[in-house]
């Protein structure tokens, strides 16, 4: 869960990465940054600040602002109804992610996970991504990625999001965030 | 058609706009914009400059450079084979399009078309994109845009691409742009 506060405040640091990555927005859209605690109360470790631009019954576009290490938890996209799962293509627009993904584990990879939380992440199969690199994620992929010290941004396309019914290795991730109103 | 001396040339302009509109790119993709003339042999006026940054099975995106005025010509994504037609999205990062759609034609349209050309335009329901702003194409609407006086430099989400089976309005277009060798 996290405060109005603290929600508000990560809208406003995310929305200064946008514009450092000079993603052009609208002012409606400026106001409308998501971000996302999945549940687990340590925004600055794991966590995502996501601007949507659309999301059809096809089609879907965000932008994904991550912190300075902050990770996207564990994670895949289900099949659902006719859906086989959401495919999905990653691109750096500014900083460096690292993107885990099946396949032999990497030595020495670059993420930083504290000891407790090491159970929660299973596939550790690196990706480097830098600004103009991109990957493809296949549906029903198991992956998650951290930003590298500047923090990231990331131009997100995929086929459509069903951000509530995608799978999680930690159990105790919740994918809607609560928010607490401490302004009272 | 269009000679190698015009392919690149429009290649290097194309890429100076991109530059311009601060799109990230790989040193790779700055190799690889390419030019479409429509078979119209008037590139100045019709075609455009399309820089692919990946065409899956299910997912595609594009950025696609306008010239000063350059119109891409009025075409439509028709159903093949299991798919319904391409949707598209099209988002301005930089500069102005006018687009057009079946609707309601646009009384004075911002486009500029000669009078010979105009035949091959039906559509004239008018929708200004500018920065950061978006509009969705569904699979099988006709549609064309221009760009502004500046050119502009547009983001292109769509399902599968399958450009070559587009259909176009003017029979004389041809989708393969042909490259002469003028440099023996």
């Amino acid at each position: 869960m996290l405060t109005k506060k603290q929600y508000r405040e990560a809208q406003k640091r995310a929305l200064k990465y946008l514009l450092k990555a000079r993603v052009v927005l609208s002012e409606e859209e400026k106001q409308n940054i998501s971000v996302a605690d999945f549940g687990l109360s340590d925004l600055e470790r794991q966590g995502g600040q996501i601007l949507t631009f659309f999301n059809t019954e096809r089609l879907s576009a965000k932008v994904i602002v991550l912190f300075p290490w902050q990770i996207l938890p564990e994670h895949w996209h289900s099949a659902i109804d006719n859906d086989i799962g959401k495919e999905e293509v990653m691109r750096v627009r500014w900083g460096e992610i690292y993107l885990y993904v099946p396949g032999e584990p990497t030595p020495n990879p670059k993420a930083k996970i504290s000891s407790e939380e090491r159970g929660n992440f299973t596939v550790w199969h690196e990706i480097i991504l830098k600004p103009g690199e991109q990957y493809i994620i296949p549906p029903q992929t198991v992956h998650w990625f951290q930003a590298g010290q500047d923090g990231a941004v990331i131009d997100d396309y995929s086929s459509t999001a069903r951000d509530l019914q995608d799978g999680f290795t930690n159990p105790r991730v919740l994918r809607a965030t609560k928010v607490i109103d401490d302004e009272k």
